[in-house]
């Protein structure tokens, strides 16, 4: 469940845009009646305002946050208001372009065709040819190299079964297909890379579950076993976002907020792209992990206008309406 | 360009199902009127009709064509009505199924994948998962063959880019590439198989040309000159629908035609999957290759309302309105 909060009223879109509008005008800017608008509604509805406030005022809604906010607040907003598969290619294109492409920048990659809905998968490949000059798996190839590169391609091409369907049969066979390449210590083999971006998630968890029974460890600990490459960690990731993407995205926000300073990027994205999905999860995984309240350390690491809108993602905002 | 012709001034779709209700009704059908409406129709007019026919009546208009007629046409009439992309999806669903899985039956998945648009083939994708049980892939990948499978996987996973743009520097570096694979006698070669399942169809047709340049050879006699295997005349199929597909089209209506009898599924196939795309084409291309008329053909191989239908889509169909 997402921990978004949309009244029970909703605004139309035109009481919105005027809303926003206002809080643009005058002197200063003001942010909190912006929190209190965007950080109430759902993807669906922000759109309608976009389109909205397009229509009434002649000019974009997200070139006037940028003209209006500054910091991370603004980058917090902005990304919050974008399209999510626009948004997602968006995160994808910045961390091809990233000059250190480690397991931090890949990792968005993986969250988008492992964590995300088939359907999504595909709007973010469409929205990245609209974009950009060139298709999202060729810039991979282009800029990663093997053997993540051929994981990576793999993943952003699948389209996966999304009905709840998994066979006990196929788990088995699968599992003995994974243990074999986990003893030659091939984490690239063909059987890896077809089964991890092809079958569906819940297929997946039945065969990671039954090579655990099979194989007495994990595949995620035997994958941890054979290194701690690069690409150790990047199937690690493919591994947790299948089977619990809520424990991902808890350790994300834990990374981005631990030792000196935060980094903002991650935290945004782990906040804003789950806000809507799974956040009460991830919550509560982070505090069975971590022994330690999400809410607490966000509020701990972030100030001012960008921690009040977080916050608001994560349903404890300002009051207001 | 294709061939459909739409009359000028179209009916509304309420026009349009009350027409098709009383041409299902009394005594007998009155096939003609079919004709008139649904062969004169592009496939979004038809979404409309169908919708609103089925509102009206409360039946599926696909079902009541199914109990109204019989044999070819019915079949035509009715793999015409569907939406495209799930009559692509069935179209591949029967390929996956048939007992014997040769060129004939594989190159379907070839034409959807290599010479429809991306955003056809992902609307393929989805519409396979939700109409059957499995992925698209997952059924290749259970059905074919290495090393046929590698590559057809690899084709229905594309999603190429679809802006005119081709790089000369991209088309000498990939074309010295296949013709490394073409010396090594090794036709599934992962180089060769990621830039048939992932360059735009631009930039391919540009590759094709450096390879003729560069070696003598067109890439496609290279490929025939390695064998006369399955493995060789998928991938001719797969660089005829790239390079020009209406040559593939104008061949399938050939070998439809040719000997003994006609083979009216790929006929269906060729005409009704490209009456709004390049038809026009395909006819030009067959005159040139085969000296013959494709109208005349067409004519001379089929009769009766089939032939009536086919003739419409082919924007030469009875008069009337």
């Amino acid at each position: 469940m997402g921990s978004l909060k949309v009244p029970e009223v909703v605004p139309s879109p035109t009481e919105d845009s005027q809303r926003l509008r206002k809080a643009f005008q005058g002197f200063g800017t003001n942010e909190k009646a912006i929190i209190l608008v965007l950080g109430r509604r759902n993807w669906r509805q922000i759109k309608e305002i976009r389109e909205n406030y397009e229509k009434l005022y002649n000019e974009s809604l997200i070139d006037r946050l940028h003209s209006e906010l500054s910091g991370d607040f603004r980058k917090a907003v902005i990304t919050w208001t974008q399209d999510p598969a626009e948004r997602d290619a968006r995160v994808a294109r910045e961390a091809m372009k990233a000059r250190w492409k480690g397991i931090k920048e890949l990792q968005v990659l993986v969250e988008i065709s492992c964590a995300s809905t088939p359907n999504h998968l595909m709007a973010v490949r469409q929205a990245y040819c609209s974009l950009f000059d060139c298709s999202l798996e060729e810039d991979i190839h282009a800029s990663v190299s093997p053997p993540l590169q051929k994981i990576l391609v793999g993943l952003v091409r699948s389209y996966r079964y999304d009905k709840v369907i998994a066979n006990l049969e196929v788990g088995k066979a699968e599992a003995s297909k994974l243990h074999e390449a986990i003893k030659k210590n091939k984490l690239d083999d063909d059987h890896i890379v077809w089964i991890l971006s092809t079958r569906n998630v819940f297929q997946l968890r039945q065969t990671f579950a039954c090579y655990k029974n099979l194989y007495g460890n994990t595949f995620d600990q035997d994958i941890k076993n054979c290194g701690k490459g690069d690409l150790e960690s990047l199937l690690n990731v493919v591994v947790c976002c299948i089977d619990c993407p809520e424990k991902h995205f808890a350790k994300v926000v834990r990374d981005s907020i631990l030792g000196l300073g935060t980094d903002e990027d991650s935290l945004n994205r782990a906040i804003v792209t789950r806000a809507e999905i799974d956040l009460l999860k991830v919550r509560f995984e982070y505090a069975e992990i971590y022994k330690s309240s999400l809410d607490d350390d966000v509020i701990g690491d972030t100030s001012g206008d960008y921690r009040d809108f977080l916050m608001t993602l994560l349903g404890k905002g300002p009051k207001g309406v």
